[in-house]
């Protein structure tokens, strides 16, 4: 119970899940967790999750490592996840607190852009003005070099994966800020068919 | 900007993406958005989610039959969503609400078991008293036949798949009934290799 100040300072973390819609699911998971280096973070998988716990720029850094190695198999493969900061119900363990702020694995990404489709939706909890933060961070994503669209109950962002993850940990970082407890939810897809 | 209070007779809604780690995802995802009958709600399908506004009972009638018809090919599938109800920023465009309160697809859902694990969490917002409804939600779990183990920042189920959507259903119906604006964010998986 001893998150409850806002700031860089927190530990946060992510629930996430990568699927790969190919018979060479297993593999390309594997690959991906494998190739991307998260010594910086706590990691624990299970059948349903990953589950990532350390400093914001390192669990954005390696949500986005995954995803971009995933992707670059050319198969169609999409991530959804929930990130978290501030959580009242949270505790002290399982987590790695005193990793340095570089990203890890961004020096490592492919200079190639991958395209993606995204949508998120940014949940602070707590507060009364709660909306207001929420549209903030809409109009932040605008200038961020990715396309934005409304959706219902969520907001989409289109172009290159870095860019996309860039867009969402701005947004992240900035409403914890303000926010003790704060939530991202996001889904995010590559390669669909749809779109050929 | 008509959805501020509470109560049953609300525009809900679910942004969800259905993943089948198989070659022939498109032939399941289009086979069991064909199988199901989705009449009873407003439904929109991009490259990323399928976007569904209605009733309470029908967005989670079809939710848990489309993962459901997709499940029995045996294949290993997941599906992660947010529900939304009482969104300040929502309108009343997109949205069936005169249809019936009789979920239309649970008669013809298989009686066969099927197992499955889940992760979800509830957010109410705009409340300082969120973390309470939140664990009140949790305690309800508890007693819904299915099995309920903490995890960080989300809430685990397992068992059959009819009682985690169930579980998950009367958990958000509770909350909504209390808190304007409520989302619940979740991932469910069948058939996961890890589990055999």
């Amino acid at each position: 119970m001893t998150n409850q100040q806002c700031g860089t300072s927190r530990i946060a973390g992510v629930q996430f899940t990568l699927f790969p819609m190919s018979d060479n699911f297993v593999d390309i998971i594997l690959s991906a967790l494998d190739e991307v280096d998260h010594s910086s973070v706590w990691k624990e998988t299970d059948d349903v999750t990953t589950c990532m716990r350390g400093k914001i720029v390192h669990i954005f850094d390696i949500t986005k490592a995954i995803f971009l190695h995933a992707a670059k198999t050319g198969e169609h493969v999409a991530m959804s996840g929930t990130f978290s900061v501030g959580c009242p119900g949270d505790n002290e363990a399982d987590v790695y607190m005193a990793e340095s702020d570089e990203p890890v694995n961004a020096p490592n990404l492919s200079a190639n852009e991958q395209q993606a489709g995204c949508k998120f939706a940014i949940h602070p909890l707590g507060r009364d003005d709660y909306m207001d933060k929420i549209y903030e961070q809409i109009d932040l994503s605008k200038a961020r070099g990715v396309d934005v669209s409304p959706s219902h109950y969520m907001t989409r962002l289109d172009g290159d994966v870095a860019s996309i993850f860039d867009a969402m940990e701005e947004a992240f970082e900035a409403v914890q800020q303000e926010v003790s407890h704060t939530t991202m939810t996001f889904t995010i897809s590559a390669n669909s068919p749809s779109n050929r």
